[in-house]
């Protein structure tokens, strides 16, 4: 993803290994405010950035998670425990670290598949965004929830990628970013779309539904954390609000995700876990206290929107009905990395 | 309504005239962290409190406009026009300033006048709550949006004065109330209800959808700025958005205010202005900046709701169907306190 820092433009991702160092990332904590690196040694570190959210989005989180096993990769019992407790709801998480528990079980180099698996991810986004800008028109204007962008998914973005393929391909887009409290990642989103030129604006999370009603929404787009085999879809709360609000008005309401993030296991989103996180997160904006003492919040982090909300998803594989969700998960390679390697693609 | 002050429990309204001083109001720009009480001793400070929201909520606005019209009762058109100036979505403001315009040209005592306005609003307000309350069984779950509590309407409030009398009438609610970025308006609810003893828990406003979906709303009431004679209703960014995801799960929503939030000169909701304010207040929480430089916003404060989401009005009168505004404006008793004056009830 492009990035600004001191004025100078470069092309970094979310995260990556650096030999010798550790697993490297950008702070998303500290962004857009300010770009700033950390470094990862061990497992115990990496799971306390997924908990803390310097990682976040599912599939960055699953990318996180897999060179946490890496690095602890001595005990892969103990370290694929203690990356599972972080957070419950983002499937990523758990598929890469069942799959470089399988890696480490045969024998291969973990930082090696750990690499491979984030690469291949990027892969995958790329062609989500190839997929996902055929449904941009030119002067498209876009709606999104949170932040589903490279910094979500290493690179590209799940939901932002297709903008960046429209935008390269010289459409005049315009977007509307949720800026999605409690946590404000939506300023992430705008942060993104404006280092690559893409006309944006930040709005609270209550005034979607006012454009939505007056016409100047032509298409939703957002990201997943974890899509059950009917179609159901876990994201960041207010997703279901904004697409309640966009079938009232027949405007599209896109998910785009990689396979990594649907779950066989998943019937339907009434078996997706949604975690809670702290009171804090509400009463506190950025650390500063907005709420006086003895206030009480409620935070879920996550709501699920039903199938019949989403008018498609936007895979590495295509564009696909909520109804067809479930037969592409069964022939959909899911390991396409390790073809050919003693691991099989998971069916 | 109660108010705790230096650990004393207190009864105070939003506001109140001080014979000698002048208009004294409680600052909601420093509620609920600290009260703060400001004194007013002109028509433009008064207009300054209203455009800086020390004063918010359509009622409340009105009152403040009523006494705004006192202090600059030398010259009532340019103190109206000064006035009116200030926000153009809230009917009660521009209602206030042409039933004052009135009192100060038949020659009558227009502080005088402005109490009585505020009296009478006071005593509207306590009769949306008696007839609200009997909407609530005893042990609601409510869920309402921005503040219309005592704060916006000088005491009682709209939908909040419903809450007030069941509490006292022994019911255990609970209420979550949306917290209604960007201005947060949802902390002075909470802090309105906590005073009064009701269970409440702030929530993001994008979580609202994720409770009514799970059947833990049994009711959502929140207040207007301006109501059409279609039943349509303006009201602060983000009701739409709770209307719509309420009426997908057959959650009843409820618009409570006065006859003074009713606007006979808008057919219907086309007819309301839309307030635009500052991107500022979304790039800022309470003056902290979370966004970096060269973000932009768009800050729309109120949204419309089509009659057809709204299952009822709670007025003073009882509680009306949207189909059965039009006519109860044309028999509502506008000016209440004046009959028998020379002002006639405007029909």
């Amino acid at each position: 993803m492009r990035v600004v820092v001191d004025g100078d433009l470069r092309d970094l991702p979310a995260l990556w290994w650096e030999d010798g160092e550790g697993l490297r990332m950008l702070d998303q904590r500290a962004l857009p405010g300010e770009v700033r690196v950390v470094t990862l040694t061990s497992a115990t570190e990496v799971a306390g950035a997924i908990r803390d959210m310097t990682v976040r989005g599912a599939p960055a989180i699953g990318a996180a998670a897999a060179f946490g096993m890496a690095l602890g990769a001595k005990d892969p019992a103990a370290t694929a425990a203690l990356l599972r407790a972080t957070r419950p709801t983002a499937r990523d998480l758990f598929h890469a670290v069942e799959h470089l528990r399988r890696i480490i079980e045969i024998g291969e180099e973990p930082v090696a598949a750990a690499q491979a698996y984030t690469a291949d991810l990027v892969d995958r986004c790329r062609r989500i965004g190839e997929h996902g800008a055929a449904l941009l028109r030119r002067d498209a204007r876009v709606l999104t929830h949170c932040n589903a962008g490279a910094l979500a998914t290493v690179d590209w973005g799940t939901a932002l990628a297709p903008l960046r393929v429209a935008h390269r391909q010289g459409k005049a887009l315009s977007v509307l970013c949720d800026e999605t409290r409690p946590r404000l990642q939506g300023l992430l989103t705008a942060w993104e779309l404006q280092n690559e030129g893409i006309a944006c604006a930040v709005i609270p999370d209550n005034a979607a539904g006012h454009y939505l009603s007056r016409g100047e929404v032509d298409l939703c787009i957002v990201g997943a954390d974890r899509i059950a085999r009917n179609g159901d879809a876990a994201n960041k709360i207010g997703t279901y609000e904004k697409a309640v609000v966009a079938r009232e008005h027949g405007v599209p309401f896109y998910v785009a995700a990689p396979r990594s993030t649907f779950d066989g296991a998943c019937a339907s989103g009434k078996d997706i876990p949604i975690e809670e996180r702290s009171q804090a997160e509400v009463l506190e904006v950025q650390g500063h206290r907005v709420a006086p003492p003895g206030t009480k919040a409620r935070n879920p982090a996550f709501d699920v929107t039903p199938a019949r909300f989403i008018t498609g998803f936007v895979t590495e594989d295509g564009i696909l009905k909520p109804d067809d969700v479930a037969t592409w998960m069964e022939g959909a390679r899911h390991d396409r990395t390790h073809e050919g390697s003693t691991v099989q693609p998971k069916r």
